[in-house]
């Protein structure tokens, strides 16, 4: 059985950012999309989930990337699940080139959902503890998240979510929430010389289409900013981390 | 040599809308990818444009496609240069599933730009003349555009542009306008069960980050919307038409 998946990947034309290079938005999902395709081939994805009214969620996702691939570069994307526990699974990501050379690593915290009851299911007893069965070990040179702490109390940005942010859930993407915040950033990354080199992002609450989103930052204090998204009724739906490095240009 | 460029694509995890079928955005880069990629192959593609400091501007693209493929379907984007006049050149689309059903066809019409005197060049006199010998016929059943006037002199909408907006150019990247159009309907779409089945875009001015972009529509008649996007200064940058359909669910 697949313990480990493996996707290959090029930059095609149209996934790029203004450098040239992957952009986050498209890395961000086809991490996602890789998790995905190797759940489904496990047993326990999206489709098979759907059957007994489960959903996965994410919890959290961290990206550590120094350099983005670039247009026409091939890569590939290896992910795997590294834990189980209680409620919980972490699923890891290794991110290389095709003869591989690491180019950054990720990992991401998964919860299962009942939909009817909103709540997340203890993973020893799905698909009959079958997910632990997938368990693969692999040493992995990537730092845990930060805990994100924004003070400001008035929002910098609000925007209405639409169509386009929404995934095949009905919710807004995971993914959507990284590019917004980046947007919030984009002088400094597109004007000032800086990249985004990692990123952390922890999920508290689904948004849906139409609700409205209000972003808190106290702006960036050593290559460091951090996004509390909210919805108006001030509950957190996101909390995200942005780690900058000084492009060599 | 490639007179007709054929790519398959499938509909992966994290490339659908709401209703689990391919997302217009996603479906709109993957066509000016392979637009990219045939040109590449043909010998006028991006990065050969480049070295004579040219760039392909996409001036006009119309999609139709009654019905997107859904979760997991395969299917094949066929591309084709079918005119060159004097400044403009028309570059068409067939999407069709892997046995060759045909789901739909699309158009644009793309201008070569210098970047120093940002004028379009006579066609007939780049790589010379040899985009003409790239010419292929095959007869596609895509309608004309039809003019878009928009009569509302209040704008419905506003937004900043942002870092995730942008393309390899550094401009706003075509599809986002279609995005953020389709946006404009989030209720009709998501919740009064209508899909947009043809799109048509012109475009008449490029967007940088940080431009303010405001949205002018009579909103929709006779299951048609028409958005005139402007910048603050008044000029269009894009005129978009969306044509939906009401969902059999």
């Amino acid at each position: 059985m697949p313990l480990y998946g493996s996707y290959p990947f090029s930059v095609e034309p149209f996934s790029e950012d203004f450098t040239g290079r992957l952009s986050w938005g498209v890395l961000g999902n086809w991490l996602l999309r890789c998790a995905s395709l190797h759940a489904g081939q496990c047993g326990f994805g999206f489709e098979q989930m759907k059957q007994t009214n489960h959903v996965w969620v994410l919890s959290r996702l961290v990206v550590d990337l120094k350099q983005m691939p670039a247009t026409g570069n091939a890569f590939q994307i290896d992910t795997w699940v590294s834990k189980v526990y209680r409620q919980f699974t972490d699923r890891m990501f290794s991110v290389s080139t095709t003869d591989g050379r690491p180019l950054g690593s990720a990992f991401s915290t998964w919860a299962l959902i009942d939909l009817d009851s909103r709540q997340p299911l203890e993973l020893s007893k799905v698909s009959e503890g079958g997910i632990s069965h997938f368990l693969y070990e692999r040493n992995l040179d990537i730092k845990g998240a930060s805990r994100v702490r924004v003070k400001a109390d008035v929002p910098v940005h609000s925007l209405k979510t639409g169509y386009s942010d929404l995934d095949i859930n009905g919710h807004v993407n995971s993914i959507r929430y990284l590019q917004m915040s980046l947007d919030l950033f984009s002088d400094y990354i597109c004007r000032e010389g800086h990249a985004v080199y990692r990123v952390e992002l922890s999920y508290a609450a689904e948004t849906y289409c139409g609700e409205t989103l209000l972003f808190f930052t106290d702006g960036i204090q050593e290559d460091r900013a951090q996004i509390d998204i909210r919805k108006s009724n001030g509950g957190t739906v996101a909390k995200v981390a942005l780690l900058f490095q000084t492009v060599n240009s």
